[in-house]
C-alpha cells in the first residue's frame, strides 16, 4: 500500500492518494489536480477511482475533472446530494483497489449524504484506516448547521448516531483520515496532530466523551458564520465540481498606469499583512491577507465584478489567484506589477491608516469606540469591555446595526489583527476616517492581562 | 531589458523571452508553454507579443495557443506561409516592446517566409541583437532543401542574399539569437557556443567565408534526411501550431499483464540505452533512446496506431510522452509500470540481442555483413570497408535494396550505437536473427584507428 | 504538534522530526542532515533534541553532528553501547518537548541498548505514539542475531519480553513509528503500509501472535547475512556517527582517458541495471545497481581502495556517492564523465556478457550449471532443481566451496536479477568466461510455473 | 563550450562557469559555492581553475575555498594585491581549458591588480569573449576611488588606458562578461541588458565616448559612499576569501519570549518593507529591507555584536542570513519564529511610526523638516526645496551636523522609501519621536511634478 496526504493550505483541507498494485484512488480532490497526478506517477500507478466523502461546501471539488482526465470512476453514495457518480455505494458496499478492500459507510449528520470509507488490507477483518470526510475530525466533528441552521441540534444527534453506529465499531486501532484539520471553516476546535485513531478519538472527542443529548446541544449550539460562497460551492459540487481554468494561478501583471485605470471598475484585494496595509495602500482596496483569501475572498468577492490583486511579491500573486480559483473565483483580471512599491513610487495617490497597540488602547479606552469583528463564540468567550460586536463578514451589510459614529476614533479588533485589518479596509470604504487596527488583537490583549468581559449573545 | 533563452532539449531548439517595462515577447514558442509563462511571471511582465521567425518544421509551435492564453498578438511576416498572424510585418516594419524597437527583416532562403527580427534599445541606431530563426546559426545556416530538394542550391543562394543583404549590414557587434543549436535536424555543423555576434559569424561561418556560388553549391549539396513528420509539422504550424493535450507528459502506467494485452495492437517504443535493450527487451519493440525520441519517434510512429512506452524509470516516461507531444504525437496509451524490470520479473517472454565491440569486429570482419545506417554525408566521410549503406529512417521500406542476408550474422553501425540500436530493433522485427550492434560505432572505430573507406554517394 | 517522517531510500530507514512550540526533536538521524534542518525550518522550530533509539548497524548516524550543528542535546539510554549522550534516560524517564512529554522505555532484544520513546500529548495518560527503533516494525521485529549469532534465540526471547512488557501496555491506539520499513537488512517480512498501531500489530505481528517460545525459535532461527561493514557502523555509531564529508554527493567527472588510467588502482562500481551491464561494461567492474549500493557497496568495497563509479546519468553519480557516504564510504575518487557511453565511444575495450531467459533455461537445464546467490531462507523456500547455493556476499571468498567449473556455461540467479548481476561481475573477475544472468530470476521462474525444489540448509 | 552566468542577487554580482571538454573554470566565485558545483556537475565537468579578476570589495570571495574543495588551481595576476594564487599570470600569459585558450590582461584602474581574461576558441585569433571584472561594465566602468579617494581621477585615467590599451584591441565582436550589473555599489549607471560586446560599449560607454581627460574627471569625480565593511572584504579577499559557515543560511528560530530576552544584548534587523515597519515594529530595531541587507547590513552591523532577524516569512530569514554571510557576517544568533506577527500577538510592546505621501507633504512643506539620505550625486540631481542632506550610512555618526530638531516633525526621504525607512529607524533610536517616511520618495515626488532644487555639493 502506498499513501499520501495532500493538504490544501489556508483551508486546511486534506485529500488522500491511496494506492496498491498499479491502481490508485484519490479521496476528495480539489479542483487543481496536479499534485494528485504527481503522487500517482511517483507511485507508478494510474488513478482508477475518485472517492467523494460528501458534497464539500468550502472549496470547489475536482472529482469530475480528475475522473475525466484519468478515466477513473467516481465513487460516492446513493443519496441524491451526490448528483453524479459512476459507482454509487450503499452502506456496507465495497470495491477493491489492488489487494485492498474499500468499504462504504453511510454517516449522515454533517450533511445528509456524508459517507465514510474503511480500508481493509487483504484478508483483514478489521480495517486499517477510515476516510471520515467531515464526519469525524481529530478532536472534533463537522458542523451540523449547514443543512439548515434550525436543524442543527437534530443533525448533531444524527451525526452522533453515525459515529457510534458506524465508526466506533470499526475498532480502536483504526486510523482516522479526515477531510479537514485545524483552521477549517467546517469545524472548530480541531487538534493539531498529524495522525489519530478511533481509539484516540474515543478518549478525547466530544462525540465520544459526551452523551447523545449533551453532544447534540453543544455541537448544535455552535454559531459559526456561513460564508455566502458556500451556496455556490454546493451547487457546483453536486456534480463533482468545476474544471480548472486553463492556466491555474496565472496572473497578468499590470503597471501602475494600467492598474490605476483598471481599478475603477474592479474590486482590489490587497494580500499583504495588516501592518503593511496600514503603512500604505490603494484607496478602496480590501485588506485580505494571503492565507485569508480562500475564506474572506469568498465573503467579499462580488460575483459579477472582476478582481485585481496587490501584494509585495510576484509569486504571491500566483498563490492568491490559485487560492481564489479553489473557491471558484476565476475572475482575477490582473495584479499590480512590482507590488505596492511600484504604485507608491509612481506618484499615484495612496492612503495609510493608523494602528494602535494594546498598551496604547488601555490608557485611552474611554475616548474610543471599539468594534470586535470575531465570531459570536469568540466574542462571548472574552472581549474588551464596552466593545461593540459584529462579525466581519456582515460588516458591509449590517453596519448600521452597530450605531458606530463615523466621526469618532474607532478601534477594530479580532483575534490577532487580520480580520480587523479587513474590517478597517471596509470601514474606510464606508467613510470612516480614523479607524485603527488593534494589532495583536485579543490574543495580545489577553497576554497583557487586560480586563475582559464575557458573554453577549 | 530582461531576457531568457529557453532550450527545448533533444531537438536543440531555442525560444526566447525578451521583456521591457511590463511587456514581454516570446520568440518561436513550442507547444508546451509553461516555461515561457514562468519566465514572464519572474520578470513581472505579461506576454504581449508572440513572434514567429518562420513556420517551423521539426516541432509543433505554440504561437496560437500562447497568444490565446495571454491575449498576446502574433507577430510574423506577410508571406502566405504564415497562415495566421495579428501583426503582419513587411521587411523593415517595426513595433515597440516597452522601450525597445523590434524591426522585421524578410530573409527567405531556409524557407520562403523566413523572417529575422532586430532589437534596438531606445534611441539606438544599431541593433543590440537579432533573432535569426533558421536563417543564421552559430557557424552554420538553415538547410535549404526543405522547400524542395531540387531547389536546394537556388534556395541556398537566396539565403546567401538574405544574410548579406539584411543581416550583415546590422553590424559586427550585433548579438545573434538563432532558433537552433548543435544537434538539430534543421542544420548540421553548428558550433557549440553559448553566444555569438554577426562579426564573429563573419569570421567563421560558410555563408560569410565562401563566395555566393561556393556557398550555394556546398549548402545546396547537403543531403540531409527529411523526416516524414515534417509534413505534419508544416501543416499544423501554418496556423501557429496545436494546442497541447490537457495534461502534458501524463502517462498511464500499465502492469505487465495489461501491457502484454495492450501491446498486441500498438507500437512499443523502448527508450533505454542500446546496451540495456540488447540485454533484454520486449519482442517487436523499437529501440529509440530517450533523447532520440523527438526525431526518430517521428520517423517511426504510425499515424493511426497508439503507442506504448518502456523505460527504466517512471519519470523518463513522462519525459518521453512530452517529447513525443512536442512533435504532435499525443497517442501514448501508456507506459510499462515498474519499467522493463517488471516485465522481466513477471515471467513474460522477452528477447535479447548480441552486441559486438570494434576490436571483436576487426578480427572477424570477413565473416560478417556490415550495415551502416548513418546519413549519406556521414557515410561518405568514412565507413567500414565493405559496409552496406542505408539510412535508418528508410530501413523499414527499403531494406530489399540492401541485399542483406537474413541468415548470416549482421553487424549494424552508426555514429556511436544509438541509431544502430534502432536499426537492430527494426531488423529483428523484419526477421533477422543474429543482428549485432557495433557499440561505440564509427566514433570508437575511428578512435581505434581501424581502416575506413571514403565516399560512396 | 508537527511531525515529518524522512525516509532514507534504498535502506528503508525512517528518521522522524517531531516538533511542538518552537522546539523540534529528530529521531535517529542519518549523517547528511539537510532534510532534518529543512523540516525544522519549515516548522519554524529549532532542533533542541536528537534522539537515538539504538546504535544503528546499517548506516552512519548523524546524531553527534546534528547536535553539534544545532546545539541540541543527544538523548539516549543508560546502556554502555550508547557511548555518548547529553541526556541519558533510564527506563521510565522522560523529558518535555514544547507541550509534549517524551518517555523512554528500555527495550533490549534487537540489541542490548535498544530504547523506545513514547510521546504523550499534554495531560494525556495514554501516549499518542511511540518511536520503536528496530524493536517493533510493521509486521516484524528487528533481527536478534546481531549481538552474536549464537545468542539469537535468547535475544529474540528478550525482545519478546520487551515488546510485551513495555510496548503492549501502552495501548492499542498508540501509533508505531519504527526505524525501518520493507527492504531493510535489519529485518525481513515487514509489511508495506504507511502507518500502524500497537493494536494493529497485536493482530498481525509474530511477536504478538506467537507464544514466547515459538517466537524466539522462529525469529532466532532466521539466517540473515551479516554484511561486514556492520562492524564499522557499530564502531562509529557508538559515539553518534561520523560528520559528513564537506560536500556530500559531489563527484569528480573523469573523461575516458583519465578514467582508464585511474581504474588501474581502484575498484569500479557500475550502477546500471543488469541488462545494461550485460550489454556492455568495463572489464573488472562490479555490477551494483543504484538502489543496491548502500548494502552491496558495503559488502564489496575494499576499505583501503578508492572507488570509481559508472552509470548512464550524471545525477545518478551524485546519488551513488551519497548512498555510499551514508554507509561511511567517502572514498569515491570520481565518476566516468558522460556515462558508459563515453567509454564505449572512445574506442577503449569493453566487455559484454550473455543473459538467459527462464524459457531458454528450462529447455537447456541439463547442459548448464546453475548458481543461486540468494540468502539461505530464500533458497530453501524454492530453487531451481540442481542449483548450487552460495550467498552473493560470500562469493569472492568462498567460491571454491561451490565446485563450479570455470569452463562450463554457468547460469546465475537470484530474486530478479540484481544480485545475480553482481555475482556475474564477480565471477567474470574470477575467470569465468560464459556466465549468464537469469534475468527475472526466481520471481520470473516461479511465474512461469517451472519446477522448483525446497530446502537445502 | 558550456557557459553559465550565476548572479548573486541584491549585490548584482556575476560569477561565470565556463567549461570545455571535461574541465570547468569558475570566474570570481562567492563564498557559497553550491551553484558553481551544480553547474559543473550539470556540464559533466570538474572544476580545474578558479579565476580571480581582482580582489573584490563588496562580498567575500570563495576562490580559496572552492579551490580547496575541488582541487582546482587559483588563477590570478602577479600584483601583490593578489595575496595567493597557484597560477600567477602576467599580462599576455595564457592557459588552456579543454580546447579553449584563456589569456590574461593586466588592466589596472579600478584597482591596481585588476585583470581581464580573454577567451579564445581553438585556433582563433580573435577572442570569443572577455571576463572584465570591474574594469568594464555594460555602459559603465568600475569606480576609481577605492584605492584612495584622493587618487580617484588619476586611477580613472589609468582605467581609461587599460580599456583602450588592452580591451579595445580585442575587437568589436568580443562578448563582454563583467563582474557586476546595475544595482551594484561598485559602479553606477550600468545599463540593464543581458549581454554586450566591445563594439556595443564603444558606442555607449563613457570610457569610449569621452576623451581621456573628460573621462578621468567625470569618473574620478563621482562621490560614491564607501561602506565601512569594504575594509574587511579587502582583508579577507587578499587570500581568496573565507570558507563559508558550516550550514549556510541556517537560523535558529526563537519564540517571542526568547527573542525578547536575546534582543537586549543584540542588534535587531527588521527585513520587511518600509510600510510594514511603519505599521508595527520592535523598538530599537533597524529597518533594512531584505534586498538591502548585503549593503546596509554591512553599514550597520557592529562587528562585535550578534544579530537577530525579523521578517514575515521563515524562508526570508534563511535568505537574510545567507545575504549577510556573503559579506562576512556570520553572527546571526536567531530569527523571530512566526515573524513579526508572533511578537505582536504575544502582548510584547511594539512601536509604529507615521508615514507621509508626497501629496500630503506638498501641502505642509512649511511645517516640516525634511531630511534627504541619498548619495551626494542623487541629491544634487534634484531634491525637495529646503531639504537637509546626509547620506544614510553616516547618520548614526554625523547626525549633529544636520542641525535637525528632535522635537519637530521630521520627514525623511530617499529614492523610493527603503533607505529612508532605515533612516527613520536610526532616528527613532536616536530619540526622534515624530519621524515620517516619505513613501515613494523622490521618484514619486518627481512623478508628481512637485518642485525640486538642484545641486548642493
Amino acid at each position: 500500500m502506498k499513501f499520501k496526504c495532500i493538504e490544501t493550505p489556508a483551508i486546511s483541507h486534506y485529500a488522500y492518494v491511496i494506492a496498491d498494485g498499479n491502481c490508485a484512488a484519490v479521496v476528495d480532490p480539489r479542483r487543481d489536480v496536479d499534485d494528485y497526478l504527481a503522487a500517482a506517477r511517483e507511485f507508478g500507478c494510474r488513478i482508477t477511482h475518485v472517492i467523494e466523502t460528501h458534497r464539500q461546501e468550502d472549496f470547489v471539488m475536482g472529482s469530475a475533472y480528475l475522473a475525466r482526465l484519468t478515466g477513473a470512476r467516481v465513487v460516492n453514495g446513493e443519496h441524491e446530494l451526490f448528483g453524479h457518480g459512476d459507482l454509487r455505494l450503499g452502506d456496507g458496499d465495497s470495491f477493491t483497489l489492488g489487494s485492498l478492500k474499500i468499504c462504504a459507510l453511510h454517516t449522515p449528520g454533517h450533511t445528509p449524504e456524508s459517507m465514510c470509507y474503511a480500508v481493509y488490507e487483504k484478508g483483514a477483518d478489521i480495517p486499517w484506516g477510515v476516510f471520515t470526510g467531515d464526519t469525524l475530525f481529530f478532536g472534533d466533528t463537522g458542523r451540523s448547521d449547514l443543512p439548515g441552521a434550525d436543524k442543527s441540534v437534530e443533525n448533531a444527534a444524527l451525526l452522533y448516531d453515525s459515529v457510534h453506529g458506524r465508526l466506533k465499531a470499526l475498532g480502536d486501532t483504526v486510523l482516522v483520515f479526515p477531510a479537514h484539520g485545524p483552521g477549517s471553516v467546517c469545524g472548530s476546535g480541531m487538534s493539531e496532530k498529524p495522525f489519530s485513531t478511533i481509539g484516540e478519538e474515543r478518549r478525547l472527542n466530544d462525540v465520544f466523551t459526551l452523551d447523545r443529548d449533551a453532544f447534540a446541544r453543544k455541537k448544535g449550539g455552535e454559531r459559526l458564520p456561513r460564508p455566502p460562497y458556500f451556496r455556490l460551492m454546493e451547487k457546483v459540487n453536486l456534480h463533482g465540481g468545476l474544471e480548472p481554468p486553463e492556466v491555474l494561478g496565472a496572473v497578468r501583471f499590470l503597471g501602475p498606469e494600467e492598474f490605476a485605470d483598471a481599478r475603477k471598475r474592479r474590486q482590489v484585494f490587497d494580500t499583504r499583512e495588516p501592518e503593511a496595509f496600514a503603512g500604505g495602500h490603494i484607496a478602496d482596496s480590501y485588506s485580505i491577507w494571503l492565507q485569508g483569501l480562500p475564506v474572506f475572498g469568498g465573503w467579499l468577492a462580488d460575483e459579477t465584478t472582476e478582481l485585481l490583486l496587490v501584494g509585495d511579491r510576484g509569486e504571491d500573486m500566483e498563490t492568491a489567484a490559485l487560492y481564489l480559483s479553489r473557491i471558484g473565483i476565476d475572475r482575477v483580471e490582473g495584479a499590480l506589477a512590482g507590488g505596492f512599491g511600484s504604485w507608491r513610487n509612481s506618484g499615484h495617490p495612496f492612503r495609510h491608516n493608523r494602528v494602535i497597540t494594546p498598551r496604547e488602547l488601555i490608557d485611552r479606552l474611554d475616548e474610543m469606540q471599539v468594534l470586535d469583528v470575531r465570531e459570536d463564540g469568540e466574542f462571548d468567550s472574552g472581549h474588551i469591555p464596552g466593545a461593540v460586536h459584529l462579525y466581519v463578514g456582515y460588516l458591509e451589510e449590517r453596519l448600521s446595526e452597530t450605531g458606530l459614529d463615523r466621526d469618532r476614533t474607532l478601534v477594530v479588533t479580532c483575534g490577532v489583527g487580520h480580520r480587523a485589518g479587513l474590517a478597517v479596509s471596509i470601514l474606510l470604504r464606508l467613510g470612516f476616517t480614523d479607524v485603527r487596527n488593534l494589532l495583536g488583537g485579543m490574543k495580545a490583549w489577553g497576554a497583557c492581562d487586560f480586563p475582559m468581559d464575557q458573554g453577549g449573545h
